[in-house]
């Protein structure tokens, strides 16, 4: 085995850029298939490009702390730090507006406000929460390392790993650490319908850093297990309750029945669980246009007569989870609450 | 409840017409976003619209069928008995070379080809082939309409079903004679990805014949039977073996275990388990190209990098297989060489 250095896949390192006039956002709509970025020269830009959905999953976690360096710019032209400071709350209220249930908005948000608000009076106001803002990005990415070295220490080398849907910085940083030990490693991909984030964004980014990536269909999960072709599932959680639920993409829970079924592991990759969810039932469970599952591509692809049903996520039980992986190391899922060290945010 | 008598869904009414001078098959591949026919005018033809999939499931039967009734039009040219019977016999192996795993393809052209040596040397050979062929037709929709009322026994009024795939003239009949005893129905459809059977076909078909049709992708099936959405599973079979294997579109086995977790029964409809497969191993499971993964209605899903990988069936085993239902009978899977009444083919 020998240490192999990786370059960054654009989902990664092209996610979301901050320029000295306009923040560029990576158009997750249209990629892998095309490369293009949605160009926006102030915050509301920003927030109609979030609403848009032309980023998504951990993406708009960047684009709201870019947006809110472009608010600072525009603030600093204030003398009055009252004013800079209303300005800058504004321009976070109107981002937070745009996905209510995405976490991530909110947390930016929350941290650069109060930032700002201790430098208002400052000079240098836009500079100053520019260098917040990428010391920010580059906590997340410490945070995703974290997680990424948990994962790898359960990785063996010739690892055949099932994933669904996209797992982002968790799974980027678990094949950097992987690959960094010499591992070679194989990813099988659910296709992730009706979005296709496995087809497009996961097998893309991970053959990116020159790992094997197969695609399949979502029905193909079990079928893939009994022919021996998956060692491991691994995906990420949207939420994770201080009960040891995981809540993902649905299909996560499919998958992790049939995981069991064979007896091979599934680990759920996640920063920390919901100190505030005790269960699923404190969690709202998005459940999407019903259209949308009779869709592909923004093509029809059933019958005209038929109906559709889009429950965006599903809830997989502890007793179906080998671990819970987190920034802080990995948790039995069925013993999460007595073995994770809850912190205040 | 009252007896509802219910107009025959497109496919099956017009799945292989068998006209003067050709035979049209419905293209099921654009089906039911369009209605059109491949026209055939020879036997060659014919095996190709089967190996570029225009119909599948138990299409190849019609088609095998009507291919040979071209074929027979073509050897009745030729007035040596000995001749005529190899001239049918080379159209006969060409078609059944076209779907190694679909059984239907060498069982229409076995039958047609036992009657033909028969009567190679008679007068009006080709119209006496036809006139078997559509008689082996009318036969097959009796033994479908016999595992249709052994199904219907199975069915609750209220029933939630799902299934999987597209289960042609066994779910058809099965739903036709639930609605003759008036019971009210719902079905939930699996799309099954890639080539959208579910989505198309079962969920046209079954909305044809007024009946309640939801399709969900195939990632749902876990979810859908968690949320009490489902009351049991029900698909067909493409092979059933002795040994009480399930041989049928990939995906199968993954919703058979998730129905197994959630008690939930789970049962196959085959016309008869196949007494020439002991077991799984002695049965050729057909491995498609991969691309096929990687495409929806011949669009790209998937990134330009990802590999794809397409087993087009999976086996079931016994143990989670509720019953088989036959057209003599529901039998167990798993006491299935020890129940079922083998006759002679």
């Amino acid at each position: 085995m020998s240490r192999q250095k990786l370059s960054l896949p654009t989902l990664y390192a092209e996610n979301v850029l901050l320029e000295k006039d306009q923040v560029r956002i990576l158009d997750r709509r249209v990629f892998p298939f095309s490369k293009e970025f949605v160009v926006c020269s102030d915050c509301e830009q920003v927030a109609l490009a979030i609403e848009q959905m032309v980023t998504q999953s951990n993406g708009p976690f960047y684009a709201a702390g870019a947006g809110m360096v472009l608010a600072a710019r525009e603030a600093e032209k204030a003398t009055d730090p009252a004013c800079r400071q209303a300005l800058m709350e504004a321009a976070g209220a109107r981002l937070v507006q745009t996905r209510p249930t995405n976490n991530n908005v909110a947390t930016a948000v929350r941290q650069i406000l109060a930032f700002a608000e201790e430098h208002a009076a400052g000079s240098g106001f836009a500079e100053a929460c520019e260098k917040f803002v990428l010391e920010q990005w580059e906590a997340r990415r410490g945070q995703y390392r974290a997680v990424g070295r948990y994962a790898n220490s359960l990785i063996a080398d010739g690892e055949r790993i099932l994933t669904h849907c996209w797992s982002e910085g968790a799974l980027l940083e678990t094949l950097i650490a992987a690959r960094e030990d010499g591992k070679q490693i194989e990813l099988l991909c659910t296709e992730t319908r009706p979005y296709l984030q496995g087809a497009r964004l996961t097998a893309h980014s991970v053959a990116e850093m020159g790992i094997d990536a197969t695609v399949i269909t979502d029905g193909m999960v079990a079928h893939a297990m009994a022919s021996g072709r998956v060692g491991m599932l691994m995906t990420a959680a949207d939420r994770v309750t201080m009960s040891g639920h995981v809540i993902n993409k649905v299909g996560t829970l499919h998958a992790a029945i049939a995981a069991r079924h064979f007896k091979l592991p599934y680990f759920a990759t996640v920063m920390r669980p919901d100190a505030k969810a005790p269960d699923p039932s404190t969690v709202p469970i998005e459940e999407r246009d019903g259209e949308e599952s009779l869709h592909c591509l923004g093509i029809r692809t059933a019958s005209p007569l038929a109906k559709g049903w889009y429950p965006a996520f599903d809830v997989t039980p502890p007793e179906l989870v080998s671990g819970i992986i987190t920034e802080h190391g990995i948790f039995p899922a069925a013993a999460l609450s007595q073995t994770f060290p809850v912190q205040d945010r």
